[in-house]
């Protein structure tokens, strides 16, 4: 058995990794040693079979993100103005909504494309946020941005191209701060869980999962939404789920049908875009809705949960 | 233009494929054309370009699949004796479901396999739904079939192995029968559309398109359910869409989940399997409800898709 | 254990299929038995595990598909007219080519597409083949079409989109003639040895295997050439395997490259298109090879061949 | 138009991105201008439209990667210990091969498995190789390490999961050193081809493109070796590229013969897995090749290179 000692902002865990049988009564009646569980995945301490009770995702001020209530994050894809912003925030006042996305370093696979407003955006967000008591969910692309965006942000996403960035990883493990992780973008269940085990022995247990589409051979949409990963990681793991229905088939007017949809499936969670005028974004225009789209769909997705609620499932 | 000329059970259009504009007021104006389309899309007659009004598919008795209702149809995957079928048909009476799907004829990877009871099976099967006021969904796997079942089906499934047997689909356009498409094990959304287009421009209107999952590279679940499917299909095409959760998650205890988010995906039916202990089904088990589970999703689904009535979606 | 017994035009087997342990000596003494073997394989009869000598597909007139050996078929997607099949001829008996393929059922996603001349087609095609001492490779597409086909051809090519046609695999089980099986479309490569299996379990031993590209996610090419189950499919099973690099990428001016690929790959045949004038071909003139690039590519084949013989290589 | 000034180790080059048609001899006329060229593809600067000349990668001592030439690259997965090192060096001296692969930082699936030796281990590796007269190529991470590996390295190698990793690739543009950059795991041929425009455009132009197998439902191999890539990649591109069978197949026995598949294929370069003792590398064992396979492949890799340059290949 190799054992690694993992230190979290929460506990301190002995992870043994090998492959003889023994009696684990005799370990877990050892001094100071409060609990033991065999975990046959390969991913260990963000398995369901280690922790049965569902983690629920603190960010302050009674906002969580948490199995058994519907976070409904959104925002626009990049960050672009302050007018642009506070048009945001007080559409999302109107509608009690207070997790906004956004993106302030945008990957994109050209390198001529636009990058993002970075951390002055970053700051400006900030600012008008934290005025209007809403959370900020944003990406982090790389270790050294870690430390100039802690201050500014409540969850770090990390983008589906990221997904296996394991420096990145490593250093969000010693962050205590939210991590979204996306599902990578042709990533197996699996690996999106063993991405989240990174994080979590590195010393960070406040993770949240996000399906977010793959790619497949079908080209009629931008990617394949794979809600049957909803079901499949909450059963799998004690981590929230949440779902993004806007990357996951990227056609606006289908957005909200898979979005409660991806409520049906189980999901605890929605992150979608939105944007005053979709058609004159910066970036993903093509897949964002407009402020009355928004208004509706959260309307949709709080009634749709609270049936859901009412009915006996998995 | 090479130009094709169609007659269906309903009517008789003509189709002229070719790259030359031209002003279709001309041909418009010429005796005996009542309405003239440009469709751009490959396929033609089950294009929403050249009928824009919904198809229904009329079972009789008052039975339909159509928009704007929802259709519930299960039964197990194999057909396998006449106390399972009685079995199944008391669970149906009591929950008021009206269509029942199971096979008499199986494909299999493998030959040795259990093929199904046949035509034998086909016919009790018949004899008993008859008596109870059940409509039949089975399969057809080749031409030779299509006459000895035609009197005792109500629905001819085209399995996902053979939604590109273009003799098959040929023949089914002879055929005065609903048929249920699947969409192939690796099939595109338009390759879907082109074979509903087959059976179509055979001669018969009745059509059904049914997403089952895809082939992709994630094996956590049997097929990836691809729900953006649904959407799609249903803003391209006039036919009626159905999702089947059984194959496309192949979960037993995820099934629910998956077919209330297809009903919420936008779909016209839901059809899984369900069967009275299915861990001795003779196949499938792993993703058949039993009937406890299945009394409580046909009245789940009802009430979801209640609400989703309710909504303003597309 | 349930015991298949097969009766093929070579020899008779008994399949037992179970899970208990036993004594294989002791069957192997029974009175009668010639020999006995256990495979683990979901597939028997065509499993290596079975068989291990390479099986050799005798086409007559010295002409034969096998391990060792080097096949190259080539012609028109489509058999078009006389005067293209003459030209053909001509062009493989100045390159001492022997196997000639050419489709006169044609499997098309359109119902409105050139399907093919049919039967008369291929009568046509037979009188010149058989003058010229040429071997006829085509597409069966239906079992109705075996028994008319049959004096016709000399090897019935199972299309990509018919692999899982068990129905027609089974009837092809009967017949007393080669059957080359392409992978289907999102075949894996154990399906395609089942599906060998049910021809072989239906009589019929005469099999080849044919990789001819796969569905993914990458669409600068037509197919992704799976050159990976060229060496796979050898080691698996005792039969023949060609590779198809006309479908399998799709472009004319790369299809001698993949198709050399595939002799290295350890293929023991290439199959590719060529047209006297490609970009009149009736179909596939895009991945079809012009009379000079295909005997460049014939003398290339052998040349590359003949080198291969000489290494060591699984 | 916007446009982008972009400055290499080599030249300066303006891009510019718009839509609008113009005379580019007004621009090409202006003074200091030396070329102009309309690329129409997304990546500008790697393609083929703007330069058609092939780029040799030189890495000194008479050492290339280059169209017309074939490199054999070869080495462990990753670097394990001074004797390790010491052998495989030995081998490579044998063969007169003069790159070296290896780890020293490895990505790993689980946050519990061996991540290499690192910057201790590469020191070691730079010094045996350095008095060997033999070239270095591993594997960079992150941002970080480019500074501290700097020294020890002759090529940068980006592994498959950091393709798109954006920040990695904008730092080595800034690198006076080859970078050689995997596909991405479900990399499509086009990202590939961004992503080395990512570097260029950041300042390096010494590239290496490497086709290392995709993802795919198939799972009888661990990748999907995509040798269509090379020719496409080839005549879209001036820069060299190189294939990796190791990855490409995952299974020992295979390798060889995937490896001269690429080389048919038309591959500059492979780029292998070798040790002492396969069975007893810490990583990848199942696809490495032990030291007499090694000297038998890179012995046929030099064969049947000779024999392709004698022909007319694209």
């Amino acid at each position: 058995y190799t054992v690694t000692e993992v230190k979290t902002q929460v506990g301190a865990y002995l992870i043994g990794i090998g492959k003889k049988a023994f009696d684990i009564r005799k370990i877990g009646a050892l001094d100071g040693i409060q609990d033991i569980h065999i975990v046959s995945d390969e991913y260990k301490l963000v398995s369901k079979k280690w922790k049965v009770k569902p983690t629920s995702i603190d960010l302050g001020d009674g906002i969580a993100i948490k199995d058994g209530d519907m976070a409904i994050i959104t925002g626009p894809c990049s960050i672009e103005s302050e007018e642009q912003i506070v048009k945001v925030i007080e559409h999302m006042k109107e509608n009690n909504l207070t997790m906004m996305r956004g993106g302030v370093f945008k990957p994109r696979s050209s390198p001529y494309a636009f990058r993002g407003l970075g951390m002055e955006g970053l700051k400006l967000w900030y600012r008008l946020a934290k005025e209007a008591g809403i959370k900020i969910v944003t990406e982090v692309m790389q270790v050294s941005q870690i430390e100039e965006m802690y201050d500014y942000v409540d969850v770090f996403q990390v983008g589906a191209r990221n997904t296996q960035n394991f420096n990145l990883l490593d250093e969000l493990g010693k962050a205590d701060k939210a991590v979204l992780i996306k599902r990578g973008i042709s990533g197996t269940i699996e690996e999106l869980l063993q991405s989240a085990e990174y994080v979590f022995s590195g010393g960070n247990e406040k993770l949240i999962l996000c399906e977010r589409g793959i790619r497949t051979y079908e080209k009629a949409s931008r990617n394949t939404l794979d809600l049957n990963a909803v079901p499949i990681l909450k059963s799998k793991s004690h981590l929230p789920v949440v779902v993004d229905p806007s990357h996951g088939i990227g056609i606006r007017e289908f957005v909200p049908q898979m979005a409660l949809a991806g409520v049906m499936a189980g999901a605890d969670g929605i992150i979608y875009e939105s944007h005053e005028n979709p058609d004159k974004a910066y970036s993903d225009g093509q897949q964002t809705l407009n402020f009355a789209q928004s208004s509706l769909l959260a309307e949709q997705i709080r009634k749709i949960f609270a049936m859901r609620k009412t009915f006996d499932l998995l």
